[in-house]
C-alpha cells in the first residue's frame, strides 16, 4: 500500500485525489487541510447573493471519502524530506511515499495604514468564514471592495442582490477585469454595474483606512473618503510556498517549481494548484494566472504520473480560460488580450464577430453572442478570444480553448466542422468561429 | 473580372458565395437556383410548430446581394464544359470561369404502391412549398410520417404543437435516430414523444398507400392500416448528380467525386454540399452523411481554393456533428455510434459521464448534461460522443467535435484546460470531457 499525502484541500487537491483513487490500486490517499468545511472557491461571490444560504456553497468531501479518501483536519507545520514525513500542529507525524503540496495562494495584503482595523477582510477559502462574513455584509450599509478583478466585480454584483447598500469598487487600473478583457468589454460591465447603483471608481488608488478599532473610512488618493462598514481586499494572490521553501524545495516567485509532471525538485514530492509554478501556453514563460480550472488540470496531471513519468499530458502550458457572470450576462476569455499579444511580440489581427444562438433568428428567444478574436498576422495562430452573451458562452469558450490548445490557426477554425441546429446554434454559414476565421483570412488575402 | 457561377442556392452555395465574395477581389458570383424563396433547410420542421408563421423560416439572400451576389431564379438544364457555359430553361447561356455545382440531394421515393396519391409529400427546400404544406397540415387530422430520422422525429414533435392531431411515426429500424444515437437515447426520445400522444411505430415497414386520388390509408407490413390525411416521406436522400453526370464529370453513388479542394474531375468545376462526395474522418471512406453543417464547410473550402490549390483545409474528413431538439430537450452527437465504431474494426471503450451546468448544484436552475463517449481501446482515440440536456449541449458537442477533429485521445481530453464558472459550468473537477477521459484511462490502467 503506497501512502500518498496531500497538504491542502482545495480544488487541485480534490481533483488530484479523485483521479489518483480512480487510476491507482493499492494506494492510500490522505488529504490534510485546516478548514473544517471548504467552500466552492469560485462560488464564494455567489454565496453573498444568488445563494439564499452561504452554507450551500459547500464543496463536500463526502464523495471522495466514499471512494476511500482519508481526511485529516489539521495544520501541517513541516515537511521532513529525509524521513518522508509531515509534522502536524500537535507534533504528530504522518509518513508518505508520495507527497503532494497543494497549499494554494495567499491574498496580497497591501501596506496601507489601518490595514489591521476590524471590518477589513480578505476572502478566505473557509466556508465557516464565508458564512460569518455574509452575516456581516447583510448587516452592513456601506461596503468598499478594493480590486476590480473577477472576485471584486462578482462580489459587488452579488452583494447588491442583498438589498440597498452603498457599494464602491475601487480599481487602480483604468478598467476592471483588464487582465482578461479589452477595454470596451470592461466598460460595458462597468456601465451595467453603475446602472445598478454600484459605484465603480477606476484609476484610483486606496491610500489608507481610518477608524477606531473598526474601519470607518477608506481614504483614496484623490482625497476622497468613502464610508465603509466593511472592506473587501481582492487585489490578487501569491503562491503559498512556505512549507515547500522551508524544506528546501526549489521555489521562486512563480511558485514551487515543477516539471511537466508536476514534480518538484524532490522526486517524491509534487506541487499542484495555486502554489505551483505554471507556464504560459504561448511563451512557455512562468504565468501569474491562478484559476481553479488550472488547479484541477494540474491535479489530474500529478495523479496520472504519480508513480512514474508515464506521459506528458499535452498541452503543458495554460491558456487562461476565464469565465464570469455579471449582471445576468456571461463573459469568457481564453489566451491573451490584445495588449498581452503585442507585449509578447505578435503583430495582431483583431476580429470582431457576433452570432446568434438560433436560426432563423425569427425563432423565439434567439440571443446573440459577441466575440473578439486575436490572430498572429504572420502564422495566423489563434492567440486569444473574448466572448459575451448567454450561458452558452461558458461552453463556446471551451471550443475556442481546445482549438487554442491544439495551436489552431485561422485556417483551422475556418475549416473545422461545427454542429448546427435551428434551436441551438447560429446558421451553419454563420457560426462564430469559422466566421471569425474568414474575417482574419480576408485581412491577409 | 472572373465569373463564378453557382448552380443551386442552398446552404453550401450560400456559404461558398459569402466566403468567395469576402476572400477574392474582381470576381462576379452568380447563384442560379430555381426556388424563389429558400427556407432554412434544418428549420423546416420548426416551420410546422414553434414558428408562428412558416414564412419566418426564410433564408434570405439579401445579405449576399448587398455584398455583390448576382441572383438568378431559373433552372440550369445543361453544363457545357468545353465552352464553359451553363444553359438555362429558356436556352439562354451563362458563361463561367469557375463553376460550382451545389445541386443538393433528392428525397428517396420508395416504390410503394400508391406513392403518387395526392397528400403524400416529401420535404422540398422551397419556402413557398413549406408554407402551402403547413396550411394542409393545420387542416389535417391524421398525419403519418414515414422515416424516423432527424426530420421525421422533429416533424412529429413540432406538428403536435399545432393542436390535437393523430400523428404516427413509422420507422423500419428498431429505433428512431439510430444513425446517431445509442438505443437507450432513442428509447428516451421515443418515450417522450409517446407521452405527448405521438405514436411511434418502430420495426415496422410501410407496404403501400390506399386512397381515391387522395391518400386515405397507410398500409403497414403487420397488416394494420393507418388513417392518413397527409403522409410525409422522410426516409433519406441521395446526391442530385444529374447535371454533373450529364456533362461527363466523375460521379459515383457517393456523389460528384471531389478532391481535397472540392474540385471535380474538371479543373474549373467544384462540387459542394449534399451532391458532392465526402469522406469520413476516421475511415477516409466515402460517407453517406449529409448535413447542412458539412455543406457549409465544403462551401468555405471551395471558396478558399477557388483559383488555385492554396491549402488543404484540415481536417478533410467529416465527423458527423448531429444536433436536435425534441420535446424541449437537446441531443447532439459526433463521430461514430458504438455499432459504427465496431463495424469499423475498433475495440470500443464506452464511457457514461454526466455533469451539471452550475456548481455548487445548489445554485438555482442547475441542469444536467448526460454523455456517452467512445474510445478505441488500443490507441485511446476519441471516436465519438453523444450528449443530451439543455441548449448548452449544442455547444459542448463542438468542444468534443474539435477534439475529435484534432484526433484527440483520452489522454488529451483528460489533460486539456477547460473553463469553469459557478454560474456556467460543472465544477472544475467534474467537467464532462476530462471526467470521461479519466474513466477511459481507468478502464485500461
Amino acid at each position: 500500500m503506497k501512502k500518498v499525502v496531500v497538504v491542502g484541500g482545495g480544488v487541485a487537491a480534490k481533483g488530484f485525489a479523485s483521479a489518483a483513487l480512480a487510476l491507482h490500486d493499492n494506494i492510500e490517499v490522505t488529504i490534510i487541510k485546516n478548514e473544517k468545511r471548504s467552500p466552492v472557491p469560485c462560488g464564494i461571490p455567489y454565496a453573498f447573493g444568488t445563494l439564499k444560504d452561504a452554507n450551500d456553497n459547500i464543496s463536500s468531501d463526502q464523495g471522495l471519502i466514499d471512494n476511500g479518501l482519508k481526511l485529516v483536519i489539521n495544520d501541517v507545520t513541516e515537511i521532513d524530506r529525509e524521513n518522508k514525513t509531515v509534522t502536524l500542529k500537535d507534533d504528530s507525524k504522518v509518513n508518505y511515499d508520495k507527497l503532494v503540496i497543494s497549499t494554494g495562494s495567499l491574498p496580497v495584503l497591501p501596506p496601507f495604514k489601518g490595514i489591521n482595523l476590524e471590518g477589513i477582510h480578505v476572502i478566505k477559502k473557509d466556508l465557516d468564514d464565508v458564512v460569518e462574513l455574509r452575516k456581516k455584509v447583510e448587516a452592513a450599509k456601506s461596503i468598499v471592495i478594493v480590486g476590480g478583478g473577477f472576485i471584486g466585480v462578482e462580489l459587488a454584483d452579488e452583494i447588491k442582490k442583498l438589498g440597498n447598500k452603498n457599494i464602491t469598487l475601487v480599481e487602480l487600473a483604468p478598467h476592471v477585469l483588464n487582465v482578461a478583457f479589452e477595454s470596451d468589454i470592461s466598460e460595458e460591465i462597468e456601465a451595467n454595474l453603475t446602472k445598478k447603483d454600484i459605484r465603480i471608481a477606476t484609476g484610483i488608488a486606496v491610500e489608507s483606512f481610518k477608524g477606531n478599532e473598526k474601519v470607518e473610512k477608506v481614504v483614496l488618493n484623490n482625497g476622497e473618503e468613502l464610508d465603509a462598514d466593511i472592506v473587501f481586499l481582492s487585489i490578487g494572490a501569491y503562491p503559498n510556498t512556505k512549507l515547500a521553501d522551508a524544506c528546501g524545495l526549489k521555489v521562486e516567485r512563480a511558485g514551487v517549481i515543477v516539471d511537466d509532471f508536476q514534480k518538484t525538485s524532490d522526486e517524491s514530492i509534487f506541487a499542484i494548484g495555486d502554489c505551483a509554478s505554471k507556464q504560459d501556453l504561448f511563451s512557455d514563460d512562468y504565468s501569474r494566472v491562478r484559476l481553479a480550472s488550472i488547479a484541477a488540470k494540474e491535479g489530474r496531471n500529478a495523479a496520472y504520473n504519480l508513480f512514474e513519468n508515464k506521459r506528458v499530458l499535452a498541452p503543458v502550458g495554460i491558456c487562461n480560460l476565464f469565465s464570469t457572470y455579471i449582471d445576468g450576462k456571461y463573459y469568457a476569455a481564453t489566451g491573451m488580450t490584445k495588449a498581452q499579444c503585442e507585449a509578447a511580440g505578435f503583430e495582431v489581427i483583431q476580429i470582431e464577430q457576433s452570432a446568434h444562438d438560433r436560426h432563423p433568428i425569427t425563432l423565439p428567444n434567439t440571443r446573440k453572442i459577441d466575440g473578439k478574436f486575436f490572430f498572429d498576422k504572420e502564422s495566423m495562430l489563434l492567440l486569444g478570444a473574448q466572448l459575451s452573451g448567454p450561458q452558452l458562452v461558458a461552453e463556446v469558450i471551451n471550443s475556442v480553448g481546445i482549438a487554442v490548445q491544439n495551436k489552431a490557426t485561422a485556417y483551422d477554425i475556418y475549416a473545422y466542422n461545427y454542429a448546427s441546429h435551428p434551436m441551438g446554434t447560429a446558421s451553419p454559414n454563420k457560426y462564430i468561429m469559422h466566421q471569425a476565421g474568414l474575417k482574419a483570412l480576408k485581412v491577409i488575402k
